[in-house]
């Protein structure tokens, strides 16, 4: 992985980073990343989610799924950090991407479109909650086995669960003796891609799971106590310094369509990790070139409070753009759409800086099952360094339980604190009165 | 539609705005009003989008789409304001919004992969550029074109042109006689969706567009000079008044699948239109009640500098949750997932509130045509407002040019200013080394 931090330097963005700055942030950073080498020496909670490389056993995952191997469709019930690191890894390396089709909410109309579009018959079911608890995974979850059995087709064959060791959705998988797979201890779902929380539709999808892991050893290794040695770290700190300078928004647009569900994990990952004690920058999903008609305008014309993050492979498929015989298109002959998308990506970041914004270039050598594992693992590395740097407690999501609670009690009709908010809460309401 | 800024009170949030405060800005949205009426009297530029539902002519569409009526999938080429319109009113609307296909990119990789899978002899083409130059959709374009002879396809039979009276485009389709739709007259392309640009494919998968148009006539006949009697004018101004009072971002999140299109499209709209002289709303696209699980934490507890619109549907369908006769989840037996997610709603606003965060919630009957027709056309309108009373050139977009002329130097090989910026962009290079 590579990081140029080039388009962040104080000489061309406002806000930007000095070099001198850098080198006084090194020395944090050299800090922060003891802390982060005690943590995964201790297994400890959260900072043993860097530990998932080598300790994810792809043969248990391999095993657990191999009564499904051949299912044309995988369906995954979960919600935030249990559905999105799958769908991260499917939609950037899966043969076929649709053949992933994630039930992450509980719009009833979806719902049911969804089910109804899909072969069950051929289809095998992947249900993931950490607590085994979760509402909406278990709303969907129980919809799902009622229209399989509608439908006259066994689910108990076909599906595989990912919870922890107690908890609802572990005794309902042990009541049909289902294939079952742990979370891994101490990590929490936004950091748990890289487990059987997020392996096991790649794995049915054919992608190389070992080379996932592989990629995210790599990172791993690779984390030393220098930024300027560390692109994980480099990009963290350079991503610290610029929220501390007013960067207060993260713009993550990568040029390549099979990262664009990357850009809402990342988007998880930053907000629920960093957003926290009145602080925390605020992730906007982009992606390149197309954002460039729609999100640029603000980057480069709005408020200074932005960093804009580009990601790309250094490697793309070829696809020539034929001739027209057009004069007036005489610029596009010759050429190839992947040059196009690079000739966008670098006329952005020298956009923004020449009006003086920050950019962070993120490249990847080429959109394999290795440079993602190595990605994911960096981008988890450097939220971990950031949140060292801030001070935040990154691993825990505190202010999520009451709205969960809330939910819960206006489901039972109980009367608590939460919903006596809830049926509490003013109005003032504009209509136009049909 | 029925817009509830109840929780963006003073009263109940940090940043919020107080009633005495509704009252002062209600004569600057009179003078805006009186400002925005006069320009649609006169068809200006831009205050035009706003006199579409009026203008469109629905026929012309249907009588230009009648060769390809039955055709199985769409595939638009466009970028932008020239496909997000339709992507957002198919994935609204259509009964199968997977028979609308977009290349709005281009990536070869996606662009090769979307052109294998499609059945070219059952897909209608529908190109859309204003300008007749965008290189992004000129370029695919001429992939697609290729892709089609290569298949031993006419595409000439299928293809649908939406562009300006001039430009290469415009040859294009002169050349083979192809049915040609007007882009409107001084209609940005982010305020085109009531428009050939962004109807051409709802009208080929069987959506109502004419009640989508009627429902734009609804919201253009209910603006009047008061915000506390239109709904879009209220969204408009406690918008702006929480970015007057530090609310930065604008976290978009409808409760609906079928409106996550519609929050990207939102998002350009915003974006486009408001980013520039260092102001405007940053948008953050959201999804309820998926992004409880992701964003929340961050809207809850980080920094103050946002507001949170919801978006619902108030009719939604029925899908009970079966029973699974456990006692840990009795709470969902006899609940419906509509119901769930609509508690889900409930709860992320109280939450909000309970946090002293501001929120505003915009409800419509039912995601149908005649709805979101009004949706479309009322955001559009509180765009236009925030627009007059933050003193912008609503309808422009300046800061993209650069760019565009940055990447058509690249591919041409000129030496020009733009991209001497390009090549001479500073590198500061932190890699892994493999």
């Amino acid at each position: 992985m590579h990081v140029d931090i080039g388009a962040a330097l104080g000489t061309v963005a406002e806000p930007g980073i000095d070099e001198a700055e850098l080198e006084e942030l090194d020395e944090r950073v050299a800090e922060a990343h003891e802390r982060i080498a005690a943590g995964r020496g201790d297994d400890e909670f959260g900072y043993a989610a860097l530990n998932l490389p080598e300790r994810t056993d792809a043969d248990a995952i391999r095993e657990a799924v191999s009564p499904v191997s051949d299912a044309e469709y995988v369906l995954t019930v979960g919600i935030g950090g249990s559905a999105l690191g799958a769908k991260t890894i499917t939609a950037a390396l899966a043969e076929d991407p649709e053949r992933h089709v994630v039930l992450d909410n509980v719009d009833p109309e979806h719902v049911e479109r969804t089910l109804s579009d899909l072969p069950l018959s051929e289809t095998a079911v992947n249900v993931v909650s950490k607590s085994g608890t979760t509402a909406e995974t278990l709303a969907n979850f129980l919809v799902v086995r009622d229209v399989y059995e509608y439908r006259d087709v066994d689910w108990t064959e076909r599906t595989v669960v990912t919870t922890g060791e107690s908890g609802p959705l572990r005794e309902l998988a042990d009541e049909e003796d289902l294939p079952t797979l742990p979370v891994p201890d101490g990590v929490p779902g936004r950091f748990s891609a890289l487990s059987s929380v997020g392996l096991v539709p790649p794995a049915i999808l054919g992608v190389d799971i070992e080379e996932l892991l592989a990629g995210g050893a790599d990172a791993a290794d690779g984390l030393g106590p220098s930024l300027f040695e560390t692109p994980a770290y480099a990009y963290g700190a350079v991503a610290y310094a610029l929220e501390e300078r007013g960067a207060a928004v993260n713009a993550f647009m990568p040029y390549a369509e099979r990262l664009e569900v990357f850009a809402e994990w990342f988007a998880q990952l930053w907000a629920e990790s960093l957003g926290k004690e009145g602080r925390g920058q605020t992730p906007a999903r982009a992606l390149g070139a197309t954002d460039q008609h729609s999100q640029l305008q603000l980057y480069r014309a709005g408020p200074r409070d932005k960093v804009v993050t580009v990601v790309r492979p250094r490697e793309r498929a070829d696809v020539p753009v034929p001739d027209a015989g057009h004069e007036s298109l005489s610029y596009l002959a010759g050429t190839d759409l992947g040059e196009l998308l690079d000739a966008e990506y670098d006329a952005t970041v020298a956009s923004l800086s020449a009006a003086d914004r920050p950019a962070v270039e993120i490249e990847i050598d080429s959109l394999d099952a290795r440079s993602l594992g190595e990605l994911l693992y960096a981008t988890e590395a450097a939220c971990v360094l950031v949140g060292e740097l801030a001070g935040v407690e990154t691993f825990t999501q505190p202010a999520v339980e009451w709205g969960k609670r809330a939910a819960r009690g206006l489901l039972s009709g109980e009367d608590t604190e939460e919903t006596r908010t809830v049926d509490e809460r003013p109005s003032y309401l504009i209509s136009d009165g049909d």
